[in-house]
């Protein structure tokens, strides 16, 4: 049994809006326990739409499609329906009155063109609408049980909560369980490499999703029995994290390495301070991204310019003329400044050159210094980090949350 | 004559993320004077992108594919197509040298994962990609003529860029021509009563996308004659530019609101500051993204902890504790300290409640003081903004980047 995802409309063929319905939907009924197996866009066409609805109809047993249910010429959901099943439009007086009702309320009366949103293909069960004048329906189009549902996120939403969720529910046959590993120091090949064999040895599926830097390892597992299905994702993932580590593996479901680190400091009762040049702020917006980062992060300090890595971070100012201010020497001293500054008992820093400009021979885009400065000592890294602007300062702002993550499993230099 | 888009992957189908690459690309090739008349999703399911490939290719004339063609074994495009075809693989020694190369400067060797993507198939053009591993690749299926791209969004727009757009600009009929303006301050549908009549006046269609927190407004003018549309879009352009204001249109393009920001800095020959509780260093972040950025931004603190905001920006500790952490007072004396410190001719400050915790009547989550210093005096403003923690915090900093901008534009609290 698979299920489709159609939304209609040409705003969105034309690309003037993320769809984000359609991803909300795979989601929910992924969530469900059933598999997605296409999630479709038409624009406002009536042939296109029709074709469309014809063919998922005849390829999955469930059909959720949302938008063409307004009041306007180019909502055209009902009568395409209606010629696919080969059935007329019929009135539904009582979702008239609501619609009424409705605008009534909102100080308006009902144009032909709101009475239009009444009409539903012969035979459809109506969906009400609790958040607007656009009622939905379902029906049956070839093998798919079909829902209608508006464009509008919120009221689709709360449609598909409210009476699509225990119309789908007693359709489930058998269970899956996700377990969702999230990784970072390898590239996707690698992992893949690595996990050679679970899938087979676990009868689990593994698939993978690169939110750069970061690789997530999905692993799935089907079965009839909900309990079964969930052991053995378990298992497989176990044998994921021995393979590759808790160096790696950082974290599980919806755990980013800043939460990883956050709940870490927190584990060990340490505070942070950053001190970021090149990455102008970027770490400390990952960090505090979390909610409850005040626990342990106390602050940071962009130092953009090298005035200002003197004055808020007491680097001193020979330093950064003999060394520059991409080096092992100031980043270590960035660092110390910030702990120092902030009073924390673990400081990170960062010092490199984004590009596209201000590169050279010696000391190209994309070369990064980055320190970790705690009571026991400092640890530096170098790196050559590639892509654009934005991608190498992602790059190493991920790149020092983890260097820090490192030295607080395993101590400096380890 | 239409285009399709069809991602495959079943992390879309899963809804585990939103599809920007389908939006992005129904856009491209709206732009370029195509109708877009499918854009579909399937999971990495042999059969069903066998079957998506065959359709979309007997009923369009264009088909752009994403995904599918990296190294690990979920990994099918290749493969499928050259079912389709019916045809053979074959290994394209230029790319496996280039894949070699690439992944050596990056200090890893190839491994048996990564040369598969060298293989495509029969009778297939290698499409460069310039910025990673996969190469693309083009053949006609059917009747049209089909673009795979890899999935990773800057790969695949770079290769759209390069040689997608190069390839389909002959097959176009007529000419249009595309202004985009950038808006902050006003609703979508404030922005849109503004401009009524303008579409009918200048013979232009006005599309609107909201990348919150601004308002995209397109113009775009078709014609036979390249000349003519756009002079046709750059007319309503002004006109839409006149209504609306040089305070809201910020900019054209893709120049944002820091960026925007940045350009008039540097005209009034300014330097900028920034201290930041709950944004979390996001303000810096948005301001260096851009690059050239410390031609005027000398940096920022993020004052997290109470301790902080008094030790790195001087911010009185009698203020903090009568007035507490989020109010109009501590703004000013936050801007004023980061003014002061940095050696700033301008700065900017916020602080506020992101949550989703430590909220309270008084002080609920979403309030928000911001304040903007130079050495005429300052300028404070108090907001409420909805949403989650990160929209909060972006709502937050980009109001603040705007009440900057309005300083310079007009002076203080005008």
């Amino acid at each position: 049994m698979t299920a489709a995802i159609l939304c209609t409309g040409t705003e969105l063929t034309r690309g003037e809006l993320v769809n984000t319905n359609a991803s909300w939907l795979c989601e929910a009924v992924t969530a469900l326990g059933f598999e997605v197996g296409a999630s479709d866009c038409v624009d406002d066409d009536r042939q296109r739409i029709c074709r469309k609805l014809e063919r998922l109809g005849s390829e999955h047993e469930i059909l959720v499609c949302t938008g063409g249910l307004g009041p306007t010429t180019d909502d055209l959901t009902s009568e395409c329906v209606a010629q696919v099943l080969g059935v007329g439009l019929v009135r539904d007086e009582a979702s008239l009155r609501l619609i009424e009702e409705r605008l009534a309320r909102l100080g308006r009366t009902m144009a032909a063109s709101n009475a239009k949103q009444a009409d539903f293909p012969a035979g459809a069960t109506v969906i009400p609408n609790p958040n607007g004048t656009a009622p939905g329906f379902s029906v049956r189009i070839g093998r798919a049980l079909c829902f209608f549902l508006p464009g509008v996120p919120r009221e689709m939403r709360a449609m598909f909560e409210q009476s699509v969720v225990p119309a789908l529910l007693p359709l489930r046959t058998g269970s899956q369980f996700q377990v969702r590993l999230r990784t970072y120091g390898l590239a996707e090949s690698e992992v893949n490499d690595r996990l050679t064999g679970i899938e087979a040895s676990h009868g689990v599926t593994i698939g993978y999703r690169a939110r750069l830097p970061e690789i997530e390892v999905k692993v799935l597992a089907r079965s009839e029995d909900e309990g079964a299905a969930r052991a053995r994702a378990e298992a497989a993932a176990a044998e994921v994290r021995a393979r590759l580590g808790d160096e790696i593996v950082f974290g599980e479901g919806d755990v980013d390495l800043a939460r990883a680190l956050g709940e870490l400091l927190v584990e060990r009762g340490r505070s942070l301070a950053a001190a970021e040049s090149c990455t102008g702020g970027l770490v400390a917006e990952l960090v505090t991204a979390n909610a409850g980062a005040s626990r342990y992060f106390l602050g940071g300090v962009v130092a953009y310019a090298n005035a200002a890595k003197t004055a808020l971070l007491g680097v001193d100012a020979g330093l950064l003329q003999q060394h520059g201010a991409v080096s092992a020497e100031v980043a270590i001293a960035m660092a110390r400044g910030a702990r120092d500054r902030f009073g924390a008992s673990m400081a990170v820093s960062i010092t490199g050159i984004a590009g596209p400009e201000g590169g050279s021979p010696e000391k190209p885009v994309g070369l990064v210094h980055f320190a970790v400065s705690d009571q026991r000592g400092a640890t530096h890294r170098r790196k050559v980090f590639s892509g654009d602007r934005e991608q190498i300062r992602r790059r190493a702002a991920f790149a020092l949350l983890a260097l820090c993550r490192r030295v607080l499993l395993r101590g400096h230099d380890s």
